[in-house]
């Protein structure tokens, strides 16, 4: 009997696990059988790391719930799966992968087919180290479950040390994006003061308007933010705890504690000889069936991804590519087709604490982002509401719709608004990648009752306004 | 000085007063003035009917909050508004309006422009009427505010009335349909039981399987359906106050009252002799500029429009599409240019009662309407969540896609589940609305973070799994 051939998976999360059970299921339709062989550096498999913020909230209460699939579950599927493993290079030529499990010696397997999903890794920045090169106590970034667990009993233990007291040392958090924007409503959540330190604004990614209603509304809710600063020094206590940061803007604050969310990048060190091409973020860049090599395919936070707007590479690591990629890269190994149609830029978070609720989405193109793509972009942010004004579940929100001039094409938009706002970047989504202009979202037959919407929908007065205007 | 080009308006709810505002709007900004009367036979002008639900639950505490624009504010933006004033006739020929003020003689008014906007009018059933003609005390329709103002009364009169009894003898609501729907939950809220007498199905717009869905929602909280059953007769007391209905399965239900919401038709008797072209529902057909004839527009729930997936007329009486269509005749008797690009059919309610929360939208065609319209559909229901499983606000949602089994276009949707699932309903809207496939649906980037979504989002899943089904 001929050895079936072999598939070596490098990562086994969301990407790299979607691709080798897509493999298996699409082979097995196609009346095949593969051999699937994974690697996995850390003892976790296909956990949702978008939920950690939310386990160290308390709002989840055990990091098992964020577990989609256990190594066990992966083995019983019939996936010869190696956690804490680490594959150290790979050669394309040769067709071989070189790996290491804990301590032991680097042992080499064959592959036919190659999964890279190795996903991103959070950067740290030199202050964040002690002189000895450890990350200092009280400081950690939010990438997996360690990371999770780390945080809340970091910040359990500093609201117990400062128990009776309403407010410790703050903690800092240092990143205005996302995992930024959730960390500060989990330190929240704990009962800690926070201090949001961003290099420019909070939610940069949105047009400066809508980024200011986000400040606004954090702030509103205690949140101390710092806008144009970074960290420059940090300093540790005799334990080796952070005790305090300086900013470059001079201000020193003390602090319990710090959350880097500075951003992260592509986890391919291990490919540094293996030539294959990567884009200027470091990340690899498949093609739409997820290929980058003959027999040699990349899905998920590794990977840079075509923008449908521009055209442009970009890198976007998140769940829900990493999904598509992996099933992508998993039909095409298992002989059948199918492509990854590339990404809109479209992302959603909330920050929720002390009665603030706010909802912040977007999609497409941002105004500063269309001009660079060089075209003659027009934004225009519109109140509206989430359902009639006089139904008591109303709230608030602001649709910033871009567009462009000429081609009267939509480019992106951007929600900030209360609870129910946010998810209407969906109908934007669509509309964008459908290629649609702004009159055919101005005008098209969209779900109108009093609970639910205004008559004219809030993202459809955006975008008539906005039409009116062109 | 030439006297002033005249546009006559016939009703003054959504669609006309859309209308004459933006003719206003619009001549000017093209250096022209316009006379603008409008006529209407209630006293009442721009006001939401899909709130009066909402108001009679008590939602809403007053009425003046459902009302956009009441008479003495388009009086002041400078429409000559006749309210309690009934258009009996209009001659196209000669180009006059006959009309009415209370009892006052007919007198007739030239115009230049018409537009005919008099909406629906509810279906009152023979048996819901007395010998003498007269609608029986305790029944009503709920089309108008005086509609609302009088379930309120009745509802209200009804609990006294009850007052220490749990539960008195319930109110009827005769039609499954969104207003029968919503008065359900009115009346509930006004702490009445409430039997639900529907022709065939709850909700029958839906497939039979989410109208399921719906069913035993709606029974769990406590509402008694019975399907495949009408009202046949009805017996009054000594006070003129319905005492009881007989159904045609042969059931006699005594109940407290009746809430009819069998349907609405396009409210255009007067038209009979003016030689205009009607559908089957009764309803103008107006073309893509809102014209019926040269120089007679139409707008609003007195229209048929047209359907984008079939193309075919259809009667689909909605404020959405009321306002639409009045700013889209504004904009071309002023002097522009717009269109009225069609419907989906998209539409959405709620039933929240004892603790149950049930969404329902639609959008599109269901595989039935498919079937009729020629096409070949395939439909699949498939269960998700709004938000990620471990999240605390995560409900359950079944989302029903209907696509075309050989071009894989997108027929149509339905969704139904708890809190913040329906909605979503407008990303297929979108979809539909850009003629996308079912793969479109199940690639695009839609908005991931675990409040708000799961990682393949609940649309797309559905989508996908019809997908791998075609």
């Amino acid at each position: 009997m001929s050895r079936l051939e072999r598939v070596v998976v490098v990562g086994a999360d969301a990407a790299g696990m979607s691709a080798a059970h897509q493999a298996i299921r699409s082979a097995r339709a196609h009346g095949r059988e593969l051999e699937v062989v994974a690697f996995e550096k850390t003892q976790h498999t296909s956990y949702s790391a978008c939920g950690l913020p939310y386990w160290i909230a308390g709002e989840v209460p055990e990091y098992e719930e964020l577990v989609a699939r256990s190594p066990e579950e992966h083995r019983r599927m019939g996936i010869d799966l190696h956690t804490g493993t680490e594959v150290t290079a790979i050669d394309p030529l040769a067709r071989t992968v070189a790996y290491r499990t804990g301590e032991r010696v680097a042992e080499t397997i064959r592959f036919d087919q190659l999964i890279i999903a190795t996903g991103a890794k959070a950067d740290v920045p030199p202050w964040a180290r002690l002189p000895d090169g450890r990350i200092r106590g009280g400081v950690g970034v939010v990438k997996d479950i360690t990371d999770g667990q780390a945080w809340i009993e970091r910040l359990t233990r500093t609201t117990q040390k400062n128990a009776g007291r309403p407010s410790g040392d703050p903690v800092v958090v240092v990143g205005g994006g996302y995992i930024g924007l959730e960390m500060a409503e989990a330190a929240m959540s704990r009962g800690h003061d926070v201090v949001l330190v961003t290099r420019s604004r909070v939610m940069s990614s949105l047009d400066p308007g809508m980024s200011e209603r986000v400040e606004n509304a954090i702030a509103a809710a205690g949140v101390a933010v710092l806008r144009h600063a970074t960290v420059v020094a940090a300093s540790s206590g005799d334990d080796g705890g952070i005790t305090g940061v300086t900013l470059s803007t001079g201000d020193r604050i003390a602090c319990a504690a710090v959350v880097v969310a500075t951003g992260v990048r592509p986890a391919l060190d291990f490919l540094a000889d293996a030539g294959l091409p990567t884009g200027r973020s470091g990340g690899l860049q498949p093609d739409e069936t997820g290929a980058v090599a003959p027999g040699i395919w990349a899905a998920g936070d590794c990977c840079e991804t075509r923008h449908r707007v521009t055209g442009n590479w970009v890198f976007l690591p998140l769940g829900t590519h990493a999904n598509k990629q992996g099933k992508t890269v998993g039909v095409n190994i298992g002989g059948g087709s199918a492509r990854f149609a590339g990404v809109l830029g479209t992302a959603i978070t909330r920050f929720v604490s002390a009665g603030a609720h706010v909802e912040i989405a977007r999609t497409g193109l941002a105004l500063a982002e269309a001009q660079a793509a060089g075209l003659d972009p027009v934004a225009l942010a519109t109140d509206g509401r989430t359902a009639s004004g006089y139904m008591p579940e109303a709230t608030l929100l602001a649709v910033n719709v871009i567009a462009d001039r000429s081609t009267r094409r939509l480019l992106g938009a951007q929600i900030v608004g209360g609870e129910r706002s946010a998810k209407r970047i969906d109908t934007i989504a669509a509309s964008l990648w459908g290629g649609l202009s702004v009159d055919d979202l101005a005008g098209m037959d969209l779900a109108y009752a009093p609970p639910f919407a205004t008559v004219w929908e809030a993202v459809q007065l955006a975008a008539r306004r906005l039409a009116d205007r062109l």
